[in-house]
């Protein structure tokens, strides 16, 4: 039972408050569906109990060993590296303790009040609970019914997803998907960054083994977007729905077959300059839009991001360590070769994400208003936050409405965070519409048919195509 | 009679909402003077009656046909192009009713309510009313009072404008504005886009056109600036007060008279590269606001879109379909030899309109915080609705307060919104003034005298001088 | 006794507004500790009394003649420049009179309102009352408690910044600060702009200047970076605590030795291109947080403006008189050779500002939720305001907290506007911690928490390095 006020994030004015409380009622209990996740399939197929508090709440949540980190706490303290492997779980734990005021207003302290309060922790962390929270929370973890299949079901969750290398034969997929036992569903994306970027320090070992799992000659660029397609095609048997893309910037510039196959072939033998590398990647873009229309994966865009901004952080503790940093992203013009070709498409769909939020009204909303196949993802990451969810409604809704949303994603790898995250979003949304109510720009009965929508049927239409 | 709600946009706390509803009060029932828009001077000029609800409402309100089409619904279908001439006009209505929530949250929704509630219809339009709503508004559009020049004395209107091409004789507003039986008055706007980037396709036909209507040598370059001089003076004498200007960027460094004299001739020759074409643009656009300073036009810069962003579509359907995409802009560094040479030039005055939002407080602000030539424009386009509103005052007015403000311009093609869009802005000024009441940033006397300045003094005195 | 509104800047909500109040309660009095500014030395060690009401509060706050300048006021009828000087100073104060209204809604008649409270002025400013506000303001400044010392201990302050070239002996803050009698100390700010840019004209006689001041031969790039070091520790001797740097773009390549000795050399035969030049610079900057790292001086960021962008103004009325100003900035990409030197060393701490506000979320908070020795500086001049405050709180809170701000600083010229700008800070901060708490985001204990830390502890902890 959580002390946690029924109340959250709803507006102050007992007006609006009365209005957004009655649209989340509606869509409090709805199951979670969510196209897009980090989530890892192991985890669900092992069913392993979780190790600990720390291991779980800190040191697998890089938005908490982040912030962290950022008042001068080495990331080896909170369990990263080789060197952390050693480090007291406990006193990792007391690290979050000490320092709980640091996470004062943002979605890190709420989600992990959530998770809190599903222990039975309704008290914030101090100094002198940390051991006894640590203790609570770890003993539990021990018991049935925190093991994440457990978590799964109570969860509420009919679908969420995992972001998959090409080759992963997932096998953990259709395992738990054939299991009767298990409830749900686990959905993969199809995620080829580092095998359309020849930038990419691996790029040559892994057409390697592309050519190695589909029999095809990756040396040769049709037989390449032929393996390309065949590793689809496997996802696609295994209930995938959508790609995931990640890349600095959106180019999207196609390549005639032969200039792509010559930089394929210069790429391979290791001669390619940067700006030829761009020009590659960027053809890849539209081949894989290409592909979309072919198999009918809905092509999802999180581009503009400096992966490892701290290199000498990643080279210790690895990638996603929390120093990846937005930049400014050109959608306008970099979508354009591609949305003239298959922006008209109805076969073709896309959901574009971005931590630039001066897109959202400037480009992502004009782009969406107009193209059938532009969907306007949630706020990513950093964005995944009350107050930017409140400006990213604002800064969309006046220019493409609430028909073109593909309804929010988790995007977490923090299993326990997600109800907390789904939670949070229909309470934004709630609170949102609320305005729109009070200031009698919308009815409440209009108002609860889209908080509905967004939850409930806009996912699910985008994705699974089943509504 | 209208059941719209008398207190739309206005905020819900009751308190603010009181002292909006007041200041609302004050300028509800002013003028309307619109220095800015699209309305075609024929149709004031013939008076003849709108064909039906879904051409008027629908197929000719590209806001309207860009969302229908989001969701898949062909151009064509709305009756675009050449192949939706032919589109039954009920089933065009149908497409709109049937998917009347996706404008939820809209400006257009809230404008089509507003005309919908001048012929009678306050219910939501839906699949169950489509056809009774098309033969309700159709029926009516067929009577005196719902003629243009009918609507434009109901609708209050002192004077609104038309954009011109240089070469409009301009016959139709002055038929009009000696017309007794016309009140009010419809101001040209003189707009060369096509005459001064030698980039536009058509660039050297009009050259032979402005010659032949000017007797000038147009391929001399200082003859040229004469040609365009005198069709601007043509303007001036037909009751212009501004010119408008649209262009990807705002670059502006001028050429001496012989580089510039160089140029034209390499470009009439067909020789310029791009480089060369922007550099002449760039130089015309500092050589348009030199004869601003020279006739007294207002030059309104509308800067930062892609235009036609979908070819295919653009090819089929024309320009102004609903895919003009916006881009980032840089007013700081592209204005600036423009600004030195004439930004303190007492004749001088510039509107700046962006749908950019980040130079709202970067640049816009405090640009028109300094040189006493610049004037901020009203949200544009997809920002000229509630919120966006809401943002561009929050961002602009603590940097340069409320009067270098240029008044509200309706800039629209649907004549029958124009009533409600200037209701819109009043609405959305009053909330925002009414907020700095209620925090005490402002008295409610000051208020009252912001919002009267905002809508009846300053566009008066920006555009008109006679204020 | 000034009839301000107790309650203002704080919401109007009920609720919220009694929240706003009660957490202002808390800091309303705090001391002012202010570690950038723009006050000089001379004016606190001279102690003499301000002239008159025009000079002190028109014609040396170019926040205010900016804004005279905009309506069509030249600066020398503002008493600026050699023309300005004999102006009627009743003429200046009249011009601010009439105009009051165009400060309606910003941050400086907000100030002024403040500082003419002082003055027992509480009614508007207006065309009748001018003459005798004039006289009123004025005869008090001659009296002893409205000398800048008296003033200094009635506002409260603890310490504020200067802003100094590194050659400066720093002789009046010795002075002052070994006064007895003068309670509270002026801090030095270490500013070498001019050293470290061979663009800047007067670049190769201040190294002269430099050679001089140190007897090293800044000739050799070594000595010359040691002179610097030089300097830096005599501030440090002076009680210096920070560096300030402009810039417009934040680039931050390293050169090697040998590159930058070269550059150095050939900087001073004056052969470098604008392209050297830069590189030249941004090595420098790298160079300034490599001596942050040795001397432990805050190294603070205020990149990405224009100075000076109406060359005329600034040749006649010289540098800060309104017309700088910002164009965007990239910290992610520019910093990023400088943080992954610096950003995890402990002794290294860095505060970065802005005036283009899409960096808020984007770039300056992801930073600071990483970097240990990163800290968010508050909104920088045009956005020192109370919407502008808004914004940055809702921008950064979410994703780096409370806890990695600096604190507010003053960072003005206006030495009568400081205590008022503290308290418009305190007031801000307060009003959007109550929402936090009426939206049930935060206890209302945290929130007196976290507004006393930004107040009082960080801003100490971050310069002074005491709590």
């Amino acid at each position: 039972m959580s002390s946690r006020h029924p109340d959250r994030l709803f507006p102050s004015d007992p007006g609006l408050r009365q209005v957004a409380r009655h649209l989340y009622s509606l869509v409090a209990d709805a199951p979670i569906f969510s196209a897009h996740g980090h989530v890892e399939a192991e985890v669900l197929l092992d069913d392993e109990p979780f190790s600990d508090a720390a291991t779980l709440l800190v040191t697998s949540d890089h938005y908490v060993t982040r912030l962290l980190h950022s008042i001068g706490i080495p990331l080896e303290a909170l369990g990263l590296g080789e060197n952390g492997a050693a480090t007291d779980r406990k006193a990792i734990w007391r690290a979050l303790c000490d320092n709980w005021h640091i996470f004062l207003g943002t979605p890190s302290r709420y989600w992990l009040e959530g998770e809190l309060s599903t222990f039975g922790i309704d008290e914030p962390l101090t100094h002198d609970n940390a051991d006894a929270t640590f203790d609570l929370i770890t003993a539990q973890l021990a018991e049935p019914q925190f093991r994440p299949r457990a978590l799964f079901a109570r969860f509420g969750i009919e679908a969420i997803a995992t972001t998959d290398d090409p080759l992963s034969d997932l096998a953990a997929h259709r395992t738990l998907n054939e299991d009767a036992g298990f409830a749900g569903s686990l959905v993969p994306n199809f995620r080829p960054d580092r095998y359309v970027d020849p930038g990419e320090s691996t790029w040559v070992s892994r057409l390697g083994m592309l050519a190695d799992a589909t029999g095809l000659d990756t040396a040769d660029y049709a037989q390449f977007l032929d393996a390309l397609r065949a590793r689809r095609a496997h996802f696609v048997a295994n209930g995938a729905t959508a790609t995931d893309h990640a890349m600095m910037d959106v180019g999207t510039e196609p390549l005639s077959d032969s200039d792509a196959a010559a930089l394929h072939a210069r790429a391979l033998a290791g001669g390619l300059d940067a700006a030829s590398a761009t020009a590659y990647r960027r053809n890849m873009t539209f081949q894989m839009a290409r592909m979309s229309t072919e198999d009918g994966l809905v092509m999802q865009l999180h581009p503009g991001v400096v992966r490892d901004h701290h290199r000498p952080t990643a080279d210790e503790f690895g990638s996603d360590t929390g120093h990846d940093i937005p930049v400014p992203v050109s959608f306008t013009t970099g979508l354009r070769p591609l949305l003239e070709e298959f922006g008209n498409d109805p076969r073709f769909r896309m959901v574009l994400y971005t931590v630039d939020e001066t897109t959202f009204s400037r480009e992502i909303a004009p782009l969406a208003g107009f193209y059938p196949s532009v969907y306007m993802g949630v706020p990513w990451w950093f964005l995944d936050a009350p107050d930017a969810i409140a400006r990213f409604r604002s800064a969309v809704t006046e220019t493409a409405g609430f028909y073109k949303n593909a309804g929010f994603v988790d995007d977490t790898r923090a299993f326990c965070s997600i109800p907390e995250r789904h939670d949070m979003s229909r309470r934004a949304d709630s609170s949102y519409l609320a305005r729109l109510v009070g200031e009698n720009r919308m009815s409440e009965s209009d108002a609860a048919k889209v908080i509905h929508d967004l939850v409930v049927t806009l996912p699910r239409r985008v994705f699974a195509r089943t509504v």
